[in-house]
């Protein structure tokens, strides 16, 4: 009874900050909105100031809000009856339209640089939010190839998976880094008269949704990283092929500790029949999510 | 003989790991003197430019550095035969000394902003700078407090312990984000004929010292990140003392398996005798390395 109160108060914190992540993140779309339309020139598509006005909404709807849900997708309890392939499904899926909001909202800026005959790819924000999309691109197709496809025998899959994780957190943190410098950039750029420095109202909201991504920042970081709250690794599996690992089985999952659970059942799921009868398993499973 | 060469193997890849963080952070503290003393105006304490120069110097010696490697320093394996407590005591000195020289980066800019009639505080650079250093400050003392002094129940150190490295890992990556900042800001400001836009050798220079602190900071995080890299548990502690955790040990083990295996042997050794006596096998301790 003591044990189940203890995962109920766990559940009810995790509840509470991802009601926080959720609101945080929401506010901070909202607020970019407000940027945009009330101190801006609002939204449009033609080399205007306005196509410009894309690049922070599409960046921080898509690239900030819907990477960081996709982060968390697999930690949320009452997912964890659904089949792991149908949530490999949505983290694809949602980190697929934040891919393609970031590259949408690139080419806002640069068909409004070339409008207006300013260089690109000269900043530090630039580049580094260049590489971003770059590495967060090379991510995802290395995931749809090894941990979405069935091909990737059990062995790589556990192999990739520390740095899979470790990548995508790192992504993440930097496509937020460079959200900031790009904040500041704009502040800078676009507030004359009265300047920046000067802390015009439009300067103090910008500065709060700043604020604000760096909190959704560090709330998504905490929840993805906290060992109790991973998804619970595939028990019909370990119960019923409990010698199934591969002989490299041990020594392997010895270098992954940190990982998620999913490349334990990964590992013990190494035929496709396998992973067929698991997915009916879990799809049957009633495990309470409390 | 199989497992030794794979633990060699694995302390070879740690060795080339820190030996790019050094370089890495050795090369981005030169190339923010060469951009202060061959683009700026060298360093000075007179409120002129030259005071605030000691601004990114300090921040990116202290504040980025400095704090890097006191973060891995526990993962150092030849310090495994070390006392913790001489470790703490290392650990604890690098962040004070961070905290200075974040402190006296801060004080250079109040000073030369006031010496030039430039408002203090109203950038979001400002803004999380400030918070970071707050936090850093107060991470420290908590640190200290409770791991550092004698007095806190080993209980306590349990649940902390989790707190205190996620909350190390998130403001050093918020101090590289504030760096980025900062370097856009200084960046703009001060490049006029030829402009940032135009691309000059400084412009470019400093691009490159910001690419260098993100490269520094993800070699740093993976380091820390990774849990067979972490400080082995006081083995001594364990086999003399199998019975001394305390009651609640089992269910609170259960919630830091993430955590540092220093944790481990704190539950286990929660009287000053025995913690004593642990120092003493520590010392004696001819664990190998590899």
């Amino acid at each position: 009874a003591a044990h189940g109160a203890r995962k109920m108060e766990d559940y009810g914190r995790f509840l509470a900050l991802l009601a926080s992540a959720l609101l945080v993140g929401f506010v901070s779309v909202i607020l970019s909105l407000v940027w945009v339309f009330h101190y801006r020139e609002g939204l449009s598509w033609d080399g205007s100031p306005g196509e410009f006005n894309w690049h922070p909404v599409l960046v921080i709807t898509g690239f900030v809000f819907i990477q960081g849900i996709a982060i968390i997708v697999y930690r949320l309890p009452w997912t964890w009856k659904c089949s792991k392939l149908l949530m490999k499904f949505i983290h694809a899926g949602l980190n697929t339209i934040a891919m393609i909001l970031a590259i949408v909202s690139m080419v806002a800026v640069f068909e409004f640089h070339n409008a207006k005959n300013i260089p690109n790819m000269y900043s530090l924000h630039s580049w580094i939010g260049l590489t971003a999309v770059i590495f967060y691109s090379l991510q995802l197709l290395l995931g749809f190839v090894v941990f979405l496809l069935p091909f990737a025998p059990a062995h790589l899959r556990v192999v990739l998976m520390p740095i899979h994780v470790y990548s995508g957190l790192t992504i993440f943190a930097t496509v937020i880094a460079t959200a900031l410098m790009g904040i500041t950039e704009k502040l800078i750029f676009s507030l004359k008269n009265p300047a920046y420095s000067e802390s015009p109202p439009e300067a103090t909201l910008v500065n709060c949704l700043g604020l604000l991504l760096v909190i959704f920042g560090s709330l998504i970081l905490w929840m993805a990283s906290r060992p109790h709250w991973k998804r619970p690794p595939a028990e019909n599996a370990k119960v019923l092929r409990p010698v199934a690992a591969t002989p490299e089985g041990t020594e392997v999952e010895s270098t992954m500790t940190n990982s998620s659970n999913a490349d334990k059942s990964d590992l013990r799921i190494n035929t496709e029949a396998a992973r067929k009868q698991n997915i009916k398993f879990d799809e049957a499973g009633q495990r309470s999510t409390m």
